[in-house]
């Protein structure tokens, strides 16, 4: 079978020209004789490999001078506790905003650490939209604000960014960093585990700006200290080096195909082709509101639960995967990332418009 | 430049067939048209993977059925903090054996959690021996003994397994796991991380007695309790994908060459060719104590330290690399794990000895 179109929420679709890159430089990097995964990351080739890795990202999300840019281990579940480990610098509580799933897990494992006020919550219509900034309830004490820009299981992603009135606004970006512009500056922290954007599981990036790190509580491990991460250039101990490489190669295919500018344009036409049939027909229904319908992840109903598998069957027979919605929203979900060819949503489309003819 | 022989302490060399296999399935794993990167860690493909990785290595290492196997994030330094955590249950003091950096590295860390017993150390002669267990003072109130049975700087390795009367013994296996045969049955907990014999840097390997597990310490993140990873089979969150691929097939490889069985007499031959050579010159010095050499690292300085820069020079133009060694020892360090093919040590010691007859 020749490549399929992968609609997995993540671990997810990566652009086909850097597995290639991969492929071909798997035994020998760029004539050293050694495979990336062999290289002792004190070398001067992994050296090089992060360096470059971190400039092209400082580049294409314009990241200010006073952040630092922080290749870790974990995922977002790891972040989950650092944030409030080293961001709570002596405070009482802070502001957590649960818009569904990923904002509910960081809310329980913040709770470990300090105290939690949710100032805003879409648990009362099933996470469908993101409560506008009218209704957070924030605490100007509060040691930061959390919220997830994007959720990949509601399909929900914020199309502003929240005004925090001098409190660190930290976003979990994981399913939507690199899809879109954003201004950096506006943020305390950003973290995103890279399994959706930016390359293979294992790694995760974090933004920090430098007046927040240095104070953590007591009893926090040294690997799960940003200050020492900071200080030590992500290499305290060996960094996940194939993921950083990878992740690298990922920013060189964005900066090669136009940056983050051309990227949302891409996104945004992607979007639309998919919302565009699902407005149209009264056999498929999204769940999401209109106005914070994520252009990352599209889940939608079909209008009879029993038709299901035979769509799924029908999607793999056309070389379509991973469309399974998640069991708390069920029906279907389109993840749609960067690396996702225009292509694969068209042929997404004409399979749920011939699939409606037959069975609407 | 053809593949080189890399000496590297870690990140280190791979198998070749290894390498070679990753590259063919780089764009297409066994017809399924993804990348093993693009797999969903929750889909029947990588849900295999994971599972053969996992009854390989407990095939390979004749694992008991009451020992989980946790494929995690973090490395080695990560461990440093979840042994107490997890394993100090409600004990004072944890025993501790000195015999390096990676010793003195856990030990540092886990002072954060509990009382340190340092209870032997090699820290008197340059960490170049392991002190015979007459000289531990056990405290059999402890919440279980750590030892490191091989210390990558300094060369040294145990060739015994301590005896610690019924107290949890953990041990550091980094850098000699699948080197040799060993009894996991006489170990409460084993930790390594995976790039010097089993895989790419980001993976953590920690097998661990079921009945240990389950009590942390307050403010323990989700993240670092054992428990937490082994309900969900290491699963928890999204684990490293393409690392735990390539251990599988690390594994796989070490089935097909004969096991540890073989793997150890390989690797006592091809450390019997490097210590014979430093044996047999007056030119080159081995600082290790004979009974504790290590198989796997085998530090040795030149006569004269100002030659260090032309043996290395020489030693690249013959493509053999990373043989610098730590500034704590100074000198040479040859790394070579069960990847490092016997021609490649051969290689070595033709090298050495030419050396010696041109400077000596």
């Amino acid at each position: 079978m020749e490549r399929i179109y992968n609609f997995s929420a993540g671990p997810a679709v990566l652009p086909q020209e850097v597995l290639e890159q991969a492929r071909d430089e798997m035994l020998n990097w760029q004539g050293c004789g050694m495979s990336v995964m062999e290289m002792s990351h004190r070398g001067k080739e992994f050296m090089g490999i992060a360096a470059q890795a971190e400039a092209d990202l400082r580049e294409l999300m314009a990241i200010p001078a006073n952040y630092k840019v922080l290749f870790l281990q974990g995922g977002a579940s790891t972040q989950f506790a650092m944030v409030p480990m080293n961001l709570l610098r002596g405070k009482k509580s802070a502001d957590y905003v649960n818009t569904g799933e990923w904002s509910k897990k960081a809310i329980k494992e913040a709770k470990k650490f300090g105290a939690v006020n949710v100032v805003a919550s879409s648990e009362d219509a099933n996470f469908s939209y993101a409560p506008t900034q009218d209704k957070w309830k924030l605490d100007s004490d509060a040691a930061y604000v959390h919220y997830t820009p994007n959720e990949t299981i509601g399909g929900v992603e914020f199309n502003w960014i929240p005004e925090t009135s001098g409190v660190p606004l930290v976003a979990d970006m994981s399913s939507n960093i690199l899809s879109r512009v954003i201004d950096v500056s506006k943020f305390g922290l950003i973290y995103a585990g890279a399994q959706k954007n930016i390359g293979p599981a294992g790694l995760t990036i974090v933004i920090v700006r430098d007046d927040l790190i240095g104070e953590t509580i007591a009893g926090t491990p040294s690997m799960m200290d940003y200050k020492i991460h900071a200080e030590n250039e992500s290499m305290y101990n060996t960094p996940p080096t194939y993921g950083i490489y990878m992740a690298g190669l990922v920013f060189r295919w964005l900066k090669h195909n136009g940056g983050l500018v051309k990227m949302e344009a891409n996104n945004v036409a992607k979007a639309k082709l998919l919302y565009d049939c699902l407005d149209a027909s009264n056999f498929y229904h999204c769940p999401t509101a209109k106005e914070n319908r994520s252009r990352m992840n599209v889940p939608f109903t079909l209008k009879d639960a029993a038709l299901d598998e035979a769509f799924l069957k029908e999607a793999k027979a056309r070389g379509l995967v991973q469309l399974k919605g998640h069991r708390s929203v069920g029906g279907m979900r389109a993840s749609i990332y960067n690396a996702m060819p225009i292509d694969g949503v068209k042929a997404l489309v004409a399979l749920m418009n011939d699939f409606e003819k037959s069975h609407g």
